[in-house]
């Protein structure tokens, strides 16, 4: 029986998912993998407030140098989460010899490059399932199940805060803040929802994706990031009437030597796979070569769900005695691969304006938005009821964003228009 | 530069497909994994009629024991299908120190116990991806991704043909007959294409995928199979608008320590995720614990999508300079498992019957349900045109396998009833 020893730093709810996981399913894991894994320590900042009863055989510290310089921890989970200290923790681990797990996107997303090099050089694993949905095996599918392939596209819905947020707001027919109350309410928002609400919890997870997919380490700021908080129940529906669904996708597309990363509310083909990935799934869909397209999906979120993930990367990595190739082929860059802004992107928008209900204001949009080179594929007038502005529903054809930018501002400004144009991306999934 | 020899036998869509991703990904796979894979030897037993142009530096055999006898040869990768000689290519090139590829579902289904024993005592991996599904990473997934978690259930399409041909029906309207010839138009049936139309070639897989989620090694015969060609246009509009899709699913659940697993047309809800997998694509959707939903779909058939499985088993498999403790996790088997015929398994059923449009007749066929111990949960009578015989719909409770086919011999007997009854199982997916 081989064992391996654990040293665990975040006793927050993954944590304590990870220790319940590792304590049930002790004998199955002891049985089918001849692998014991033994919690040494656990170390929190909190840990005196915490409950630990039934982990009679477990050190707890505050001090994470407990961990880090105990020469029987194989391997070290980091689940705190943020870049300080856990990217001093993730360093040392490597540096003092230790396998390191982490579900930690955020610094994978902007140190990952140096962190896969390290822990190539000291010749140890960094396994990272849970930071990007969980335990479903995104990584593990893009890394090993169909290594071989290469992509031209991914697209995911990765964040189960927003997810939830749409779906309600599509089927219970209400409004952003009250969707975002309810998923309050059920544990599925924290309590400052910021960083999924506004995309850049999806920008993180999506540089991950794009490293592995496309070997292109990206700058979170190089990924154009839109929220959701501005989306409308409104466009919801009529965006359901033209059989268009509404997602909060990452994409990253690689087209002649160039790579497009954006995160955005975006609408899709009610009929695609993806539309129907509702509430706090998550999905990721890949465009692989030779394979087509593949879909992935199952939750996203949860304690149980992440354990799942890091619980799968302890026992892939004690089933390798020595470090496998894969985790080297991490450190394969695309150095050619040049990254576009939003700008030089060109997406299909579905663009709703509220204009008075005369003759001529159409024409007036219309000649704006083909001065800029937009073509307008569908018009779509909704019914009046006395109203002194209607909604006026348009989907553009391909569009460079700058000239549409510069439209829209100059159709805000004609009298007959009344508020902002909205104007939502759509996406063309095969 | 690792060097991997291959010896590739059978040079059929796959064996050819499998030739050229290896040489068009070359550079790819050299930089990223720091592999070099030559094929030294391809043997097929007609291979003086195919096209080998290209491959100068390759030696072409009808004898299986130029690669099974070549020392140089690190790796046998058995596309032949069928048990013989399969098995024993398999067998031997195992014993003779060879790592071993495999896409033979049957071989697997039927002998995969016997097989991992040996690849372990030897030390040698038996990789097999492309079994089932293709080169959708459902192996992978099972193994390794989501390693640690256990099973309740798993629900899978994984016979493209039979997925075509039934998405033919419901989209265009056409007799079972009629989709057959379209999809042997386009290619998606074989000449022959008894195996998939009987669902012998979904059992085969799923004993596969029993024997990873649950480590039993089911019997064949102790899968209950059903195949598609009775299914009617009628059936498939009744459904429909009760908002039920019919799929060939493959089944397996466990319930306290008994396993129950078949094959055979079913009625799932068109909300659910797998009813939106059409065409010729595969998915498969696990119950795992702690994991929850896991939904995985691409295209599970066709010459690059089954190579893409090949090429990264070969790629995982050089990757590993020890065999993992994972490979030898295939020999762990729960003995204490029990299977349960299907004359033991309890599901919902969509019955049609075709009856006089008289009264007193629904009232015949519910009593003798009655008397089985079957319950009704709705009844549609159809609408008539002057027919002698009405379809009528009805949806039944949990039911005894055994009860209905006694109840439904007689109703069949009933003289206001015209025809066989129809009987379609339903399944309730989370």
């Amino acid at each position: 029986m081989k064992k391996i020893s654990i040293g665990l730093i975040g006793y927050g709810v993954v944590g304590s998912g990870v220790i319940k996981l590792l304590q049930k399913k002790k004998n199955y894991i002891k049985d089918k993998f001849g692998t014991e894994f033994l919690v040494k320590t656990i170390c929190d900042r909190s840990i005196h407030k915490k409950n630990t009863s039934g982990l009679a055989a477990t050190k707890f510290t505050t001090d994470i140098d407990e961990v880090l310089h105990d020469k029987s921890i194989h391997v070290v989970i980091e689940l705190i989460g943020g870049l300080n200290p856990a990217q001093k923790i993730v360093t040392n681990a490597l540096q003092n010899g230790k396998h390191v797990i982490t579900a930690n996107k955020s610094l994978l997303a902007q140190h990952g490059k140096e962190l896969f090099q390290l822990a190539a050089e000291k010749g140890r694993h960094l396994y990272f399932e849970s930071s990007v949905g969980a335990g479903i095996p995104i990584i593990q599918t893009i890394m090993k199940g169909i290594a071989g392939n290469t992509f031209h596209g991914l697209y995911g819905i990765i964040n189960g805060t927003c997810n939830f947020i749409l779906t309600e707001m599509t089927k219970n027919r209400c409004s952003f803040s009250e969707a975002l109350s309810e998923a309050k309410k059920r544990g599925y928002a924290e309590s400052d929802p910021t960083l999924d609400i506004n995309g850049m919890d999806s920008t993180h997870k999506l540089a991950i994706l794009i490293y592995l997919a496309f070997g292109k380490f990206i700058k979170i700021n190089d990924i154009y990031t839109e929220g959701i908080s501005h989306i409308s129940h409104d466009d919801i529906e009529h965006a359901e009437s033209l059989n268009l669904s509404i997602k909060l996708l990452a994409i990253a597309k690689k087209t002649k030597g160039k790579i497009e990363a954006r995160v955005h509310p975006t609408l899709i083909s009610k009929d695609h796979p993806l539309a129907s990935i509702n509430g706090i799934f998550n999905a990721i869909y890949l465009d692989a070569d030779p394979l087509g397209d593949v879909l992935l999906s199952g939750e996203g979120a949860g304690q149980m769900a992440a354990a799942s993930g890091v619980v799968s990367d302890l026992i892939n990595l004690s089933s390798h005695e020595t470090i496998p190739q894969l985790q080297k082929s991490l450190c394969h860059e695309d150095k050619t691969l040049k990254t576009q802004t939003i700008d030089q992107i060109k997406t299909k928008f579905y663009l709703r304006f509220m204009a008075t209900d005369r003759p001529g204001v159409l024409s007036k949009i219309t000649g704006i938005l083909g001065q800029h080179d937009i073509s307008i594929n569908s018009v779509t007038q909704k019914v009046h009821n006395n109203a002194s502005f209607v909604p006026v529903i348009m989907l553009t054809d391909y569009t460079n964003e700058k000239n549409l930018r510069v439209a829209l501002d100059k159709i805000q400004r004609l009298p007959v228009v009344k508020s902002k144009p909205v104007a939502i991306r759509m996406e063309k999934l095969s």
